[in-house]
């Protein structure tokens, strides 16, 4: 069965859904919002109408074929309303709620039977514990909480509902599927899907766990040669297996297991989240570099000197600009100024030297000529904006080599952060990670202190 | 000498300073922008006056005693300026201009000149190639790029301008050193002045190299001691070190010495400007956790088995919530959801289970007794506004638990890197380090991919 009925339904059931409106939390509401054009049938018992669209009492009695049910009623009456789905003959079910392996004993065998009845009639189940699909190039998102949707040919599959939501940077609904507890549907049938998808550039994993190792290997094998494959695994320390399990009721393993899993399939594991979203724009937007030669504009040569601290521990060379290039752009430096790699661009933008067609001009002739792979782009918010139009310029005339960028300064625009900080004690941070490891560090620090100063 | 001079000066004259006016670069434009209140001497030999500020041929005319002087003049008549201003009597000096020891053998004689022409005259020197000063209490920068000005508790001294602009996050400058070639001022100068600096709370150091090592580590350890010193040490590596070398002319030295010393003298170091930011605000803002004892509050359980897996990692414990604890807050779960640490809060947030109170009350009572000694909250934009109220009534309950948030969602207010990425094979990363690491990640995909295919 092809999961075209998940992601490309033609015809929806959204079962148990609220007469509630206006909080951003009704699945048919959102539905309409985005502006999903399939055929929406709203199943409640104590409504006629939802919305101004016919509901009815229970989904038989839907008058035609539906693709794909989402099923929202609480746990306890589940498996009464999969017997319906399938007696209506409907293949494809999505079940939202918890309660199942992800709560205990009871749980746990309540979702096998749902798994059982479903095998029985051919039927897929996705979840239980899920937001269910998103695919953004029809406006359909499943999930009970309204995210915005973005054209963006990522493919998301997850154990969890936070890829639905996207990171700080970045909206990860392409499209998506949360596997939730992944009682039917798993990894492999996703990575299989979106193999052949071709609004499918880059696969993003969030993955807790794995229940068939070798068919995921097997498959994720094969299409990390065709798509890259972006992982984040979490679960893994001993604390984080166990809160994983228990979250989708799965056995995680052991975390070395995946790490050679991974290496070994191609599939690029992210540390954290902050690597996780930059390893998907990047695969999204650049061409890999043909070379490991680097070359670095930067307004602050305090940053140039940063830059090449990274580059050179990542293997990059940054290979002086040929005496021939010098001198093309030497009408932009003082005569005493050694122009090097990284290019020192803060001389160009301010009096006396200043030239407003320095970066456009520098920009032009480093990237013109098979000198270097790859561009590092450092400059200050405030000077940012005037780059735009040469960046595009040598962006499209060398689509070849991909440009990375700092902007630093302070962006005022980020206002909730501002507003949380306003708070005494609060501080955000950009990422989990970053997060704990500070909260560490201002403990060692004070422990340090008393330790020196008892 | 105290560098009160320097960093609350009464009366600046500010030398070869430009009639060209209205883009930010103008220093004394800046300054009356700023709203700094001493006195200012505009000295320019073809001007009467600028900006309606009597302006002097030479730093001599001007009749009443200059605390500081900013030289902005090109370095060929920096000599005769130095003169002048000794011969005024002013004690403290900011060189600007670049093209002494940071451009080969004749700058560093020039530059050599300089110090030797001050110390005959117990003056002091600020630079060369630097912006000069900041201090935001008294509305004071002497850069030639404008900045905002913001009255935070942090003392920098750098060997680069770009702490002057701050990160992408932070704002840096409450009060600023940019030591340029540090020349004669260096860092132990500023840690001493720091130290006893009551609107200073933090210390951050951007540091390419240090002149004289014994008598940092003497002063470093000292004020240790008093203040939290974050380092963001650059010139790692030997590319790194070259580059440092040459923009301020100084030796850099191994970076394993460095390594050591700071360990030694309880200097925090970061790895990269992401974590140099995240020290800085955790130090302005957290008081130091009493134990390890963490609670996690998250929306979503698939960011709470990341945050335990990071936690453990650095040494954290995540006690379960006691059984009092758990009857007190059971009201806002379902019977068959077991609350553990993470708790889950997304079952709280939306219908059936969605109680409008249920942040407020279970963040009161994990707080409130002595069962944790840090918070970690999880949350995506849309809900993290609602819980400010809770979070700042809090915080001001439990002043010496610390409170650290993740609010994950895309940020639609980064206008200007959004601008940058609607540019293809452009991407804007949050810092150096992870620009390069994506760089190199996609290049060994292509690399693996071409291996296994070929």
């Amino acid at each position: 069965m092809s999961l075209d009925l998940f992601l490309r339904p033609c015809s929806l059931a959204l079962i148990g859904v609220s007469r509630k409106t206006g909080d951003g939390s009704n699945v048919l509401e959102n539905l309409l919002y985005y502006g999903f054009q399939g055929r929406l049938y709203p199943v409640n018992p104590y409504a006629s109408e939802i919305l101004g669209i016919k509901a009815y009492a229970s989904v038989k009695e839907i008058p035609e074929p539906v693709d794909l049910a989402v099923v929202s009623t609480p746990r306890n009456i589940v498996p009464e309303v999969i017997d319906e789905c399938l007696e209506k003959g409907i293949r494809a079910i999505i079940v939202v709620a918890q309660g199942f392996a992800d709560s205990g004993e009871e749980g746990k065998q309540l979702q096998e039977a749902l798994v059982a009845r479903a095998r029985r009639r051919g039927a897929r189940i996705l979840g239980p514990n899920t937001f269910g699909v998103a695919n953004a190039f029809i406006n359909l998102n499943t999930a009970f909480v309204r995210f915005p949707l973005e054209r963006v040919p990522i493919g998301s599959l997850a154990n969890s509902g936070v890829l639905f939501a996207g990171t700080t940077r970045l909206q990860l609904i392409g499209k998506a599927i949360d596997l939730g507890n992944a009682c039917d549907l798993d990894f492999p049938d996703g990575l299989e899907y979106f193999e052949n998808d071709p609004e499918v550039k880059v696969i993003a994993l969030f993955m807790e766990r794995v229940k068939d190792g070798r068919r995921f290997l097997e498959v994720a094998r094969r299409v990390a040669l065709k798509k890259p494959i972006v992982a984040l695994k979490t679960g893994r320390t001993d604390l984080g297996v166990r809160l994983a399990q228990s979250h989708t009721g799965a056995l995680a393993g052991s975390d070395q297991v995946y790490e050679a899993a991974f290496k070994q399939c191609g599939i690029l594991r992210a540390q954290d989240f902050g690597e996780f979203e930059d390893l998907i724009f990047s695969f999204l937007r650049l061409s890999p570099p043909r070379g490991k030669r680097l070359v670095v504009l930067t307004i602050t040569m305090g940053a140039g000197v940063m830059a090449a601290d990274a580059a050179v521990a990542h293997g990059w060379e940054l290979p002086p600009l040929p005496s021939g290039v010098k001198e093309r752009i030497a009408r932009f430096f003082p005569d005493w100024m050694d122009v090097g790699n990284p290019i020192d661009l803060g001389i160009t933008q301010f009096s006396p030297y200043g030239r407003k067609d320095a970066f456009a001009e520098i920009l032009n002739v480093v990237m013109s000529e098979d000198l270097y792979d790859a561009v590092l782009i450092i400059t200050p918010l405030g000077s940012a904006g005037g780059f735009i139009p040469s960046l595009a310029r040598e962006s499209e005339r060398h689509k070849d080599k991909p440009i990375a960028c700092w902007l630093y300064a302070p962006d005022p625009a980020r206002e909730m952060e501002r507003e949380y900080m306003k708070i005494p004690r609060v501080v955000v941070y950009p990422t989990i990670e970053r997060a704990i490891r500070s909260l560490t560090r201002i403990r060692e620090y004070e422990l340090f202190r008393n330790r020196v100063t008892l």
